[in-house]
């Protein structure tokens, strides 16, 4: 296992207003008060886990080997959904077995399942344990132990596969991809779930975005490459095709959000050598 | 006095886009940089006491012994409310005394008053204290000093009474409680104001929660006790009796805010000893 | 240059929720996990510099000498804006070129272009730059440097004139200040661009603030100068002249926002000395 960074971060959809975020960093801070608690987010919406996986996966790898991410977007709390820890590239994750770390772990990684029972010792009832709020007595507890340098087949046995996330990936199709919104953001940005690897086939310029009731020629580098209030297609900082508005909003300008449907085309026939940039 | 953590955690009604939150984390890392500042939340709506007081209740017993905590929801700034600073269990609360700490402080405590010559000594008459922003230039550096280690009654004399909060208490009736949503939580939970241990004359599963134009039958252990977008009572992370739907709003299907009341019958006449659980 | 606080700031128009922001704060920690991340805000409306540099202005000058405040509402990110850093009393601010510094530094600085290469010096064509995202790309790793003792000249040369601010200036007309409203705060008091020392030409209570429909005669020291309901002009924690209504919001009576005209007119003729306070 990686040294731990000391530095534990929070994602929730617990919002900030209740207090309910705060208990989760004075546990973690009770546990070891020398950790770092970064907050990712609280704003994820309620029980949306897509949305709290695309807004995890933005941030973790850009943090230091060794940090524990502790994420708890969790509709089936209290359920038997597991509790689970996952190595993946250096990074701790930790959260419910429900999907949430889809678009992080992408590659070998390790699981392990939380038994409450590891985290409460002095009993094997979970007494301690608030079935509705495992963020606050399990996440977070069990987050601050990794922090703190405790392994995590300490927290409870090694496990097999991961729930995945259920999230359409992209086709490809004769001229290019039939792909979708999986994501707007808070600028009306469109995140198409084409990576830009797909892209690779041919110049950036010869691809066609078709979103809505738009056609978009050529896959451009940034906003400014157009006019203010243009449409605009590019690979944004997730590393997937997204379609904006230059200073304004693409999601309102075609009035479409997530699950929009996609095509981005390639070039026909013929391909010049020379095209590239 | 316990040894402070290093910890400050602020909540306030501030929001955090107006910088005014920026400029009391400012305060308290130019008093001590090597403090650590974390937000409780800054989105408690605008002079409302009560949510604030909730949201603070949730998180305070939760941090390590010493832990001061800077909480300003203070519609009365600048007028003859008294700024405070409040011992309880092991953690320091500084704010005003405006019933804000009335759900966090329950049991023995020791309270003073701040006074502002205590803070800026240079001047008897409170310059450098803006009137309308104590948050910045009283509590803020005040809790600063106690994270630092200064004494509580360096900044001022003890004091008796703190004004308490004006919330409604649950009645007892003849068959239960008469009780009331004293708050609303993100996800559209309606926290009742009857603790858990109103209900430890009957089993859980004996209780009837009637709330709105809804009878629900028996307090569960957790959401998933009911099937989706049923409606759940349970006691929740909060210690108290709350109402749900299982992933949904049961403030929105019920068309019911914070004041609404709640009635809880319990079981009538003959008991029954084995219908524990 | 200052010695370093160890603190940076963060302030952008990212909001939380899609993770954007906390990619930054990933990329300052890994930079140098002994940092302390501190937010000043994610809430800044899209693309809205002036509102920017409103929040930042409240915040910077309460910061140890030696914090990094590193601030991102960027609309014309990926053009030929600059990104830089400014050295001003004491703190250090890094980001666009485009007048979001313009209400902090006031008075001597130095400021400096930030050179892609000399962050990322394998190439020389600002790979691992994504040209949408310098927040993340950019802006983060030059902050973590500065923070962590690298001096601003190390990331580029020094550079003359800033883009300023473009905001209206009050002007001196015969009997006081044709002003307007430059910021409308969370709790809707209207702050002016009018600063607190153009009132030192009479005494505060003879001041007449005019603004939409109403005339509000004196400047008052605080909120409970009135009673709850009525409006107050007074000077604001920001050092400018603001008009609230007690327990209540100006901009929602007054049906008034940003850029909204503002008369405040002085004592007419004769003066009193004898009418301070």
């Amino acid at each position: 296992m990686v040294r731990p960074s000391g530095v534990v971060t929070l994602l929730t959809d617990f919002g900030t207003r209740d207090g309910y975020a705060g208990a989760m960093k004075g546990r973690i801070l009770a546990e070891n008060p020398a950790l770092s608690v970064v907050d990712l987010t609280h704003d994820v919406p309620p029980g949306d886990v897509l949305f709290g996986a695309f807004a995890l996966a933005q941030a973790v790898s850009f943090f230091p080997a060794g940090t524990v991410h502790c994420a708890v977007v969790d509709p089936g709390v209290g359920s038997g959904r597991a509790a689970i820890v996952v190595e993946h590239a250096g990074q701790l994750l930790v959260g419910p077995n429900n999907g949430l770390f889809g678009l992080t772990v992408r590659g070998p990684r390790r699981a392990y399942r939380i038994l409450e029972a590891s985290l409460h010792p002095d009993t094997d009832r979970g007494v301690g344990v608030c079935p509705t709020f495992h963020g606050r007595d399990i996440f977070a507890p069990a987050a601050a132990r990794l922090a703190s340098g405790q392994s995590p087949a300490a927290l409870g046995p090694e496990m097999g596969d991961l729930v995945p996330l259920s999230m359409a990936e992209p086709v490809r199709t004769g001229e290019g991809f039939r792909a979708q919104v999986i994501h707007v953001d808070r600028f009306g940005n469109l995140v198409t779930n084409v990576p830009e690897d797909c892209l690779s086939l041919a110049p950036p310029q010869r691809w066609i975005v078709e979103v809505g009731s738009a056609e978009i020629g050529g896959v451009s580098r940034t906003f400014s490459d157009v006019e203010s209030g243009r449409l605009v297609a590019y690979v944004g900082g997730a590393g997937y095709v997204e379609v904006a508005v230059r200073d304004g909003s693409a999601a309102r300008l075609l009035d479409l959000g997530r699950g929009a449907p996609v095509m981005i085309r390639g070039p026909v026939s013929h391909t010049d050598p020379d095209d590239g940039r």
